[in-house]
């Protein structure tokens, strides 16, 4: 099978990739990027093949490859063959990857947060940095988290800075986006716990109660959880503090709270 | 007391601090840059008054900035008042802080690293990423560790973004570089634990032993640990990974590791 190999900057399609970069262009396209082989093969194991795959035609003939685009031409998506100058344009990266993939961004409706009792929602008030969301998601997977819950005005999840800080995990986390009256709402009828990080809590991170179905909420990275949250949470927890410094890096404060809330189980 | 504004980017002094931005210009002068009110009269109760202070003139009288600019000169620094235009563009930030000092980069020697049953290091190899690095200084502070050992070519602790990432805690972290072959013959001499975390490793993290003198040893973020490094270990650890992903965030991962130690003691 022989392509043509786009180099053009302004192809149609290549353009269309390059305006993933802004959230105006991924809310109006409901498209996003992620980048890299081992990403874009998960995501299709995950029932989530790309709507547009652009590769380096060096490599067109590779096994994983002609899998990616089989699965891309078998949904009804497109692939471009591109060089390796439009991969680094399109990724802005110098060293892009063979393969950069746009996916649906899917966003869940609240019905989906049902408690059972071995489950684990994350949620986060305005977290602000890409990088920090990424992580998070990254390792709410890891614990087997079922999702994140986004409240207010969050990063995107779907930039493409969070989808790399995510490591694949963006396409196995259900996402859902709330208001911060919609989750105090949605919390008068939770039957879980839904446990906060504050610094001025009284309750040591070790002696909360995991064995529910929990919601564990984390504030903004500069402002912390504001009133109208702490008063929907079940109780408030803090890690102790030795040093100088009276917090920790928000993806750290929650990495810790989720392999608290996992030692309760494994 | 009145003084003359700098607004000209061109000013000697406002060269040198916008030169620190580069790892060469840090090492020629042996100076980096710390941004923000707080961060700097944090170091100066730490004992370490800025070199060079450049401040916001519209603030010249604030009480604070009065402080920070009698502890430079009390020591023999110098201190600037300049546009708010020129704090922008030595930060290179949109909303620069009020004030940005420059301070005297300083590592120990190994000689520092003391077994004491109560004490914690963190060592770090090959770490590449500033976030991580300036992040894992900020959780190593928070949970009263010594300092950090950075192991072989890893990331500059003292470029601007690991400075900001460690939330002042650069000033509260003694750092040590070891190349690989020094971390290796001082861990043959080492009486304590070396605690490493791998992927392969058996040992549940929650169940080694934390009660001797202990260094955290943690991987580069693509490779992990190398085999000489695991085998210079008394002990490889590993989290539970419920997830698709076989692995953490470099600072997530050693922010859990680094409560579990502190678990054993408060």
């Amino acid at each position: 099978m022989s392509e043509e190999i786009i180099t053009s900057a302004t192809n149609k399609e290549v353009k269309l990739l390059r305006s993933l970069h802004e959230r105006k262009y991924r809310k109006q396209t409901g498209l996003f990027l992620a980048e890299g082989m081992r990403i874009c093969l998960e995501a299709i194991s995950l029932g989530q093949a790309p709507r547009k795959l652009v590769y380096a035609a060096s490599r067109a003939h590779d096994k994983p490859v002609r899998e990616l685009i089989d699965a891309c031409r078998g949904a009804g998506g497109r692939s471009l063959a591109v060089s390796e100058d439009l991969l680094s344009r399109i990724s802005r990266k110098d060293n892009p990857q063979m393969v950069i993939g746009a996916f649906e961004a899917r966003f869940a409706s609240a019905d989906v947060i049902v408690p059972k009792d071995n489950k684990l929602w994350v949620a986060l008030d305005r977290v602000r940095d890409p990088g920090n969301l990424g992580t998070i998601m990254r390792t709410a997977d890891a614990v087997g988290a079922t999702g994140v819950i986004l409240i207010d005005d969050c990063t995107d999840p779907y930039s493409l800075e969070a989808v790399r800080a995510s490591m694949g995990a963006i396409f196995n986390c259900q996402l859902v986006k709330l208001s911060q009256d919609e989750f105090c709402a949605f919390a008068k009828s939770w039957p879980g716990e839904i446990i906060g990080t504050a610094l001025q809590a009284s309750v040591d991170y070790r002696t909360a109660d995991y064995s529910k179905a929990t919601i564990m909420l984390m504030g903004n990275e500069q402002a912390g959880l504001p009133d109208k949250l702490i008063d929907a949470t079940t109780t408030c927890i803090r890690m102790p503090m030795m040093g100088r410094s009276d917090s920790l890096n928000l993806a750290v404060a929650t990495g810790v709270s989720l392999y608290e809330w996992l030692r309760h189980r494994v």
